[in-house]
């Protein structure tokens, strides 16, 4: 957190049908639906989080990404950043608070791969799910589904990963805690991260811009990943590969796809990161094993169906 | 184990080369080895089980399973199944003692599918690998590699299921836990059971008689197959498909191939079963989800990769 | 099974606030309520027996088991114990089918140590609950609380339990999987199964008869026992020990009580038994130990509180 | 890290006698033995950290802490702290580069609870154990023992908490992540974060200065758990509570000792905290629920025995 951004505050998702989609975010998933604006958006959080949302869905005629945005320390580091991002050459974008209900004033810019980032410092806090912080028991009762503890990260393809990685660390202070490099050392992936988690967002490079791979939750083990791939069979919902490892991070996870096809990750485990760690790398040509540790090849799907 | 067929005793594998066999089912799996014999075989058993072996590995020109035994109560059980054999119109075979070495007589007999199978009542009892029959600790310490806690089962492709099923059934007093029905009604799989595990022996349908689909070992958790499939990789072992879940069971699992091509599973969970439970069915149209859950699809090797 | 008895089939349970009893039976430990007879009984099941009902709670004014039942394999059997029973002196009572619904005619005798057991080879069939005999899914959604997935064990506290371990092991058929005893070499503890589970129905030494130490209900995982663990927490219900392992079986485990006093246990692992095993012994001496794995002491409530 | 404290770095501990203390930190708990030093210290570090060592034990009279150290980013930052520890009043005293093989200058302060804390930049980085920074593995193979991953916090007992908790907030840049309060607003308890973690350090009021409550290591899992408490069975080592949960922060623990009388935690799980997030709070008058989740009462060791 060298330049006071925090963590991933929320990422809007375009959906091809809502209430498809709520019975996958909330019912399958477990996310808690907290509240639906005039624009027929419809906000959710994970119950871990304190702040009142983290996934917004939009119903709208093609599926992907809108945007994600990070939260950041206060207000001063918020136009600290803003003007940051103005002096390194990037256009930014005002977005009015309330635009998102309950959601402080946004700056927003596109990053070189194509993909719309906002900086934010103020959402309101409602606090964990179902749990008071006063005396606060394990986990609270009345969860759905796969329990998805928080919503952790995005992995995004799009072209200029090195500008972007460039931009992400020297402006918003994110630090390489792994990357993929090709046999000449070129950067193919990268993820990047403000806390000690393995990602808080990662990149792969890719001709066509601003396109999404999946946005990932965070369960708390193995057996949690288990039960949500039960789930995702007993609901005949798309899966895309599952359960496994990565190399990349470590963490052990699965991919299915949402109704509208955007992939979804829930996964456990995975590294963690501190400032003095140098990053890990992994080989280009060892891709397979990277991303799919266990069966040590990709899945065609997995460069080639993005939304 | 109503006609007094206790368990599956061991199986005999073929193998192309011992040392590194030993390295697969010694040093990854976790088996320990306790005997060479004078024609070279060896002596392998998993840490939980009381009898002196349950694989022994034959250096031959061609992978595949020579013969699968079963132990039961004992020798007037054991001359009793070979008359009611002999009266089924099986012939039998007369294996003396000592040709496995601390394993008293057997009696082979091939199944309708073209199978070996041997009965024997009486082996050598060297009691839990490491643990005392006194105030016994939960585990030894020293395991290697996966830590297979006991051999479980094999699954076995040949003609004729229908007999064989009958006669382990009217013979043997095995029972149907599970079976995959095609739409006209006849058996295409049958799991066989002479206890609570969910399965001691199995058969798929298949035009070729005597081939060896896999054996299987047992695991204690989840996590344990999730280690186990770390292994797999870090040991550039060839991975068949997992970790994922059986319909057909719900077990747990992962399948592999040792170095000759021989497949194994190791796994854990599973449905149990008692005498008055009715058979579980699985319709053919669904084999995808009965034999993988997750993907509900089958793999092509799971059909066609036998030795 | 040697003399065809199964499994345990029921248990039936004094509690002294019928509503309060299903709160923690229902509502905590998940068994799912399947009918209320005309004397204000309530039967309960576990999600993965096939039977109709595995539980019974009786309001009454003081706690403790009124019996524990056997299912054996058919009415042969039946008549066939019964006669055993019989010869062997003891005193059978007839116990009409109908008197619980849907089970059939119970053969009911006092065990040396005072308990009554009833045998009993019809009951009605309702299969596993929430899943389909074809296709089954892993788990049924809607499970509540704990998930308790069948009635495992009871342990009882009484007097003469040599002469009890005789008669289930030669009249019922039971084997003797694990042992305590004292220096002199006498029996104090004796863990009996019928199956491969490391102990259907237990005895501990004990001046008063007739006493009931818990029921035990099986859970899938160790993450499982603790989940149950913070529900307990989260419910205020009375705890007695746990998470811990047990030495005796080396089961997973947590007791606590019900609102009446009677103590239950959730459990998961443990070893498994054949009819060769030779029992497994602990020292009395080393009773912490075998008890409670971890800690190595007995707490006092272990051998004082009964019903 | 709002002032560029990274995480704990090591705790040097008093014990009794050094080769029994390795048995217990190398052998059992899995730390890697990495060096003596010409005073006879031993280095240990657990696999996942990339420093040198982060335990260093020392032969003494009398068990307990000696010190706890810090990792800072940078010497810029080392100095910066320095600067502000003097303005601020403390006392520093400077422990000179080499002191410890490997490590830099440490800036040590006292804390008004009385016990030593350095700070230090510079550590030589050996990389994780046994798993290569480019392609790694999931984990090595070759851990011992309970396979501790990493060096995690401190629990410490002494006067003036209130002090020194506004000292590690104003200067050091800690958090307030979990808080017991008494009935009149006091704090009895703070846990304190540098990162993401529940606690990087925290502190129990008690009158007595210096007193060392436990070291604790981070284990992958609940699973790890009950292996590392079937360990502390096996060796005869003095355990005092587990495995159970913590209501603060909710990790899944085992309190045990090492052979000269300091107390170890190995635990898994546990909340994480951001900088956003409002202190949780347990109430003093629920100690007993806030320490031990499902007991909900102290046992008498937990306040009264320190070293």
């Amino acid at each position: 957190m060298r330049n006071g951004v925090m963590r991933p505050g929320h990422v809007q998702i375009r959906v091809l049908d809502m209430e498809e989609a709520l019975e996958h975010y909330r019912d399958l998933m477990g996310l808690i639906e907290v509240e639906r604006d005039n624009q027929g958006r419809v906000y959710l959080k994970a119950w871990t989080e304190v702040d009142k949302f983290s996934v917004v869905l939009r119903e709208a005629d093609k599926p992907g990404m809108d945007h994600m945005a990070f939260k950041v320390l206060n207000n001063e580091v918020l136009e600290q950043l803003e003007a940051e991002l103005v002096a390194y050459g990037c256009e930014v974008e005002q977005i009015p608070e309330g635009e998102l209900s309950g959601c402080g004033r946004r700056v927003r810019f596109v990053a070189p791969t194509g993909h719309n980032f906002d900086l934010f410092a103020e959402k309101e806090q409602t606090g964990k799910w179902g749990i008071s912080s006063v005396n606060p028991e394990a986990w609270p009762r009345g969860l759905k589904g796969m329990k998805a503890s928080r919503f952790d990260h995005c992995l995004l393809y799009g072209p200029n990963i090195e500008e972007t990685y460039v931009l992400f660390r020297d402006v918003l202070g994110f630090e390489l805690a792994e990357q993929v490099v090709d046999p000449e050392g070129g950067r193919v992936a990268v993820f990047l991260t403000v806390g000690m988690k393995a990602h808080d967002v990662a990149f792969i490079d890719c001709p066509e811009p601003n396109k999404f791979h999946h946005a990932s939750f965070f369960l708390e083990t193995w057996e949690a990943v288990l039960r949500a791939a039960d789930l995702i069979s007993m609901t005949n919902t798309s899966i895309d590969i599952g359960p496994t490892r990565h190399g990349l991070t470590h963490g052990q996870t699965i991919y299915f796809f949402d109704p509208s096809g955007n992939r979804n990750e829930v996964f456990c485990g995975g590294d963690y990161h501190y400032p003095d760690h140098e990053p890990i790398t992994w080989k280009a040509e060892d891709l397979g094993k990277a991303i799919f540790y266990h069966d040590r090849v990709l899945n065609e799907r997995f460069l080639s169906v993005l939304t």
